[in-house]
């Protein structure tokens, strides 16, 4: 119901913004390109589209005909091969596709010449994908698309804060508990704790990815905050911080996620989002495997 | 053995750079503040000293009189603590204290109103602590003492690379029998594995701490190695490559102990290394408590 009515108050929002009506949107969609749906994603989502951004195609050619979309947490190879089994050759990734946050893999000591740098883009070429980055937007939507489908995929709804939707008072767990519902619900292979896992708690910050020390901490410093979930940060940074705060005697704990399993159910619900706006071409959520998960397991969708 | 040898050639180019001898070198000990240790430091690494580096004081009077060095991989207020109660004075860390590579923390949103930070700064004070931190010249000196130390700690020396002190032959094994091997001897709480936790392995890379993506990759690009272990490091740049490198069929792991797990014991080393030139004061080596471990378990030293 939740989401219904943000959709429809996103409609309004991106309508006045741009001027368009649902009737030209409707119009655009039966003869699909990437860049039309990419369009109406920018439309759609209710923040005025600005550079720089990483929200940019990383490869294939954008004027291709969509024939299905596929929308995950990072396009691995794996989630490649399954898109395009699927006959989805639009892929729509939350995090980067060649190793780096611009997506230059210029890092990479031997550059365009890395050998597997060169299958991946071999097999995007063979199979005509299309891959989109949809980060910094659906972050910036009101609500944070990636937050708004971790609150969905934990029942939290009701526990949300309503002038801040990263912080929740939750029914008293504990740390240990928490981080076991949060593993359960969030397919989180191996999530990690620092600080008292006994502790009681129930006031919680919940910070997807990977925000920097800065909004870490600044979570954490709010005196009623007592457990901060996150996907990755830096040991010498926020880690080392949270423990010495344990150290001193404060009810502060960390629990780590992984970046993927902090974020995943927030492209789940970007797919969820996207079938509301985009009726004409099958859009499915592929789920990226959690890389400390035993390839094994991970490998079907979950 | 290979300890001592290397010690006397350290001494040796030392004394060639500076001038000193090691009578000379004996007598400051006598009367010993903490610039003299960390300039006897400087002395002996076999590096010549240059600016910028981040191993610098970080907190108190350099002139003070060393009753006792602690020697650690990250200057918690944990350790701090042990190595007050243990009337150590002088802390040597690997890592930051302030959480942050410049030991700035300018970047906490309360800056120096940070409550954690204050009572943290207040110990220090109080108990009329010097610390310094020695991360950039350990890891320059030859052999970069960190890898020695985990090469000490793994007993791999007769498994090393004679040309690349980084990289090692080992007996047959598989990820997960390594990573555990890992677990055991290096007193990582919680090892991850991305790849093929069956797959056979020989060839190794060790990269502690977090080295960044270029050298990582770096590694991982070398045709022969099949595993890379390292500390800590983003899931959107070695982590992706490395998985994607996995679904190729390439014969690629990778193994994240953590960026303690990874570094400890080359700070054990480094109090080994201290104790054949600063003779006239205790040096102890400080256990850091690794994050992740539940912290009941990981207070008493390990």
């Amino acid at each position: 119901m939740k989401i219904v009515i943000t959709v429809v108050i996103i409609l309004i929002l991106a309508c006045s913004a741009t001027g368009q009506t649902s009737q030209a949107s409707a119009k655009s969609e039966k003869t699909l390109t990437a860049n039309e749906a990419i369009e109406q994603i920018k439309a759609h989502v209710g923040v005025p589209w600005q550079e720089p951004t990483v929200d940019t195609f990383k490869a294939g050619d954008p004027q291709t005909r969509v024939k299905g979309i596929a929308v995950t947490m990072m396009a691995t190879l794996d989630v490649l091969q399954r898109a395009a089994a699927n006959g989805q050759n639009l892929i729509i990734t939350h995090e980067p596709t060649f190793y780096d946050h611009l997506d230059n893999p210029a890092q990479l000591p031997q550059g365009e010449d890395d050998a597997v740098l060169k299958q991946k883009r071999e097999f995007i070429a063979e199979h005509h994908l299309v891959i989109w980055r949809f980060h910094d937007y659906w972050h910036r939507r009101k609500p944070d698309g990636i937050e708004e489908g971790n609150v969905h995929a934990l029942g939290w709804e009701k526990y949300q804060d309503p002038a801040n939707q990263y912080l929740f008072t939750i029914p008293e767990s504990t740390v240990a508990k928490l981080a076991e519902e949060l593993r359960a619900k969030l397919h989180a292979a191996v999530p990690r704790i620092a600080g008292d896992r006994e502790m009681k708690v129930t006031r919680v910050a919940f910070s997807p990815g990977s925000a920097g020390f800065r909004r870490e901490t600044g979570a954490l410093e709010m005196p009623d905050v007592q457990v901060l979930i996150a996907g990755e940060t830096h040991e010498w940074e926020t880690v080392e911080y949270v423990t010495d705060a344990h150290t001193e005697g404060r009810a502060k704990a960390l629990i780590l996620l992984g970046h993927i399993g902090s974020e995943q159910a927030g492209m789940e619900e970007c797919a969820r989002w996207l079938r509301a706006f985009v009726t004409n071409v099958p859009i499915e959520f592929v789920p990226t495997a959690d890389m400390w998960a035993p390839p094994a397991n991970s490998k079907p969708a979950r």
